[in-house]
């Protein structure tokens, strides 16, 4: 049985690999026409994709899995019009496989480039929702390489359904079919296999908790983009614009709670405190946001609880904020780099030294002046669709669009050169 | 015992993370500062050096290593000098840290850039060779990484005697001395508990053996690059100017056979075969290159080995070259698919469609047309100095110089900009 398992993985990472070589090939206009197609024959199959997606709902309903987990497997008319029309958006943004970065002639003559390259064959393990299946697809399609899909146990027959329309339009256009694969069973045991064949997968993205992305970190043998929590600050200091502060406090908090790059603790320079906090917390209130604020917080907002210090570097995913005031820029550094996650940070101020210090010295994958912590995406930073949003620093650090899921090659134009 | 170890470790670790913080803002001239003053400090404890390096080989002298171990033990007046060397030369560098690689701006008016950046903290896995520990420090200080330093055990006492010549420096212009550490013990517990310290340690970079990049593979949690072998091909096609062929076997084969980037199989159109074939192996034959050929090959070269199938696809380093007569590109690019290592690989031929061909559809962290294989270095192809040659895909893909330690956060400029 686990010999079974294990070839079944194999084989179908082998022939990703093979695939893979393939696709590295495509132009992009008969790339773009799969992904149109695809978009199309979504829509067409709207009604075969709900009732297999009714199985798995039906199932998770029986468990008793919460509401907010079947709307996420819900492949519902607004979810599949939104995968097609993320197809027809991805058709339209610029292919990255090929683009020549960089060219300089060497002393000897020798001219040499870096060129864009697919990356080979990506895994993606994900949560229930069927959607990422086709929005990943999508991108790793789009940008030359082989996708191994992984996702969750509940969503497994409309996972199977979406990547059968995918490859139908493959087959259809004489293109490898193992492109786009689905393992096609719920055994954990084959997440395990997978994360052994560095031989042919060449990276691994997991999404979802932070069990299942420290779970797969530990087992895997070849890269990991993790796209980890986001404990996002927003630092107002005592040289902020009030109405800017105002504006972007209620935003990043406010505007979508559940999600990474929202603002989970508000810093406040104690200059500024008794002027600003007053006043944002009656934004707040019209929200319902909860604030747990630091002795001085209570000082001026007396209705808020008292923070505990777990409240700190908390990922709460709710109108619920931590909020500290600070005696100092080097004291909302500090409290950063002891608490913040790498992911988005934020610094309020009018004063050009304290931006650019701000800007220099903190380590996020996105560090802002003046602006909102809920710019953190690639379709807001101007890269397109987005696969997620990394937090690894090594290859991609932010958002990561096609171009992060390609890497470069050197080449060399040489007339006979030889080394001495 | 175990528990005494995990702490000394996981101490350093710490340790490093805390001074990468410091590291981090460090402007260029302070750490070129560094850079210089270990050199004089290298080449004015040269006796010191050596005396404890004597030790060191004295040892693995009664241990019966091989000279060629012995060779890359010793500190000899020349290695010294190089390290001294390589020390100025990398203070010359341009600093990748700080670069704004691209700017934008957005419709909202949001001007939003990718900011060069240190990765933090570097662990770095080698042999006994302890020219390394130099050649590697000051490669990841100026790029504003700290590092952990693990090499062989046989060069413990001379790893520590240099690390220590590094940290005065450190600590005469009062910066952290925990920027430079070598692991202070033989045992290799000592490196599974290292690899398991993600949370402090952002790459690992282990040279050396192929057991050992595997072993480092399957236990680190933080991303790995390798530095596998290098297994690279010429293929000479059939419309090869046959000077240019010559030179470049030639040289790819003997200029330094036991190098990654040299030459193991050489793969020649059947077309151009009769007339390449025997002028080659007169050239061979004068550098006592011992050639292990194809039935086909056998028929000009009459005097060869016949392959087995193990020749193809192995990494002699030394003066054996297995040769392969082929039918057409095609069958070339199946070969280096199927055997190369994703290294190096070179085509000579004067068809301009065929050497476009070979330079998109080949999968290589450098891909030659005209041009020795040995160019697949840092300093030849114009990165200055090098930590080495990444087959990874991911991050560094090729010769990883001083921009290949570092990474891009994303930075954005607004005026209080919110999301809708």
């Amino acid at each position: 049985m686990e010999e079974k398992l294990k070839t079944l993985v194999l084989d179908m990472a082998k022939k990703a690999k093979l695939a893979s070589r393939t696709l590295m090939q495509l132009s992009s206009s008969v790339k773009n026409e799969v992904l149109l197609k695809v978009a199309q024959r979504l829509r067409a199959n709207k009604g075969y994709l709900q009732e297999v997606n009714s199985r798995d709902v039906n199932l998770a309903l029986t468990q008793g899995l919460s509401p907010a987990f079947i709307d996420r497997l819900t492949l519902s008319d607004k979810v599949i019009e939104a995968m097609a029309k993320g197809l027809e958006e991805v058709a339209q943004l610029p292919d990255p496989v090929g683009e020549v970065v960089k060219m300089w002639r060497r002393p000897n003559g020798l001219l040499v480039g870096r060129m864009r390259i697919p990356l080979g064959v990506i895994a993606i393990i994900y949560e229930s929702r069927p959607n990422v299946t086709i929005d990943a697809a999508g991108l790793c399609f789009k940008s030359g390489n082989a996708v191994l899909l992984r996702g969750g146990k509940e969503a497994l027959n409309s996972n199977l359904a979406l990547a059968e329309i995918f490859k139908g339009v493959l087959e259809e256009m004489g293109l490898p079919q193992e492109a786009v694969q689905v393992i096609p069973t719920p055994e954990r045991k084959a997440m395990e296999y997978l994360l052994e064949l560095e031989e042919y997968i060449d990276l691994v993205i997991p999404r979802g908790g932070e069990g299942l992305i420290r779970f797969v970190t530990e087992k895997a043998r070849m890269p990991v983009i993790k796209h980890y929590k986001g404990v996002c600050h927003v630092y107002v200091d005592e040289a902020a614009d009030l109405s800017k502060a105002l504006s972007i406090a209620v935003n990043a908090k406010c505007q979508r709670p559940g999600v990474c790059n929202a603002m989970e603790t508000l810093l406040v320079h104690k200059a500024i405190a008794p002027s600003f906090l007053p006043e944002v917390a009656r934004e707040y209130a019209k929200y319902g946001v909860e604030i747990r604020g630091c002795p001085e917080t209570l000082k001026y907002i007396p209705y808020a609880k008292a923070a505990t210090p777990s409240d700190y570097g908390y990922e709460f995913l709710d109108l619920i904020l931590a909020v500290k005031v600070v005696d100092s820029l080097e004291e909302a550094l500090s409290h950063i780099a002891q608490y913040g996650s790498n992911h988005t940070e934020a610094i309020i101020t009018e004063n050009y030294s304290r931006a650019m210090q701000f800007l220099k010295e903190v380590d996020a994958s996105l560090v802002l002046v003046n602006a909102s912590t809920r710019f953190n995406d690639g379709g807001e930073l101007g890269l397109g669709a987005e696969i997620g949003i990394s937090t690894t620093k090594l290859h991609a650090y932010g958002p990561m669009g096609l171009e992060e899921l390609t890497t470069t090659k050197f080449i060399a134009f040489g007339d006979g050169q030889i080394r001495s």
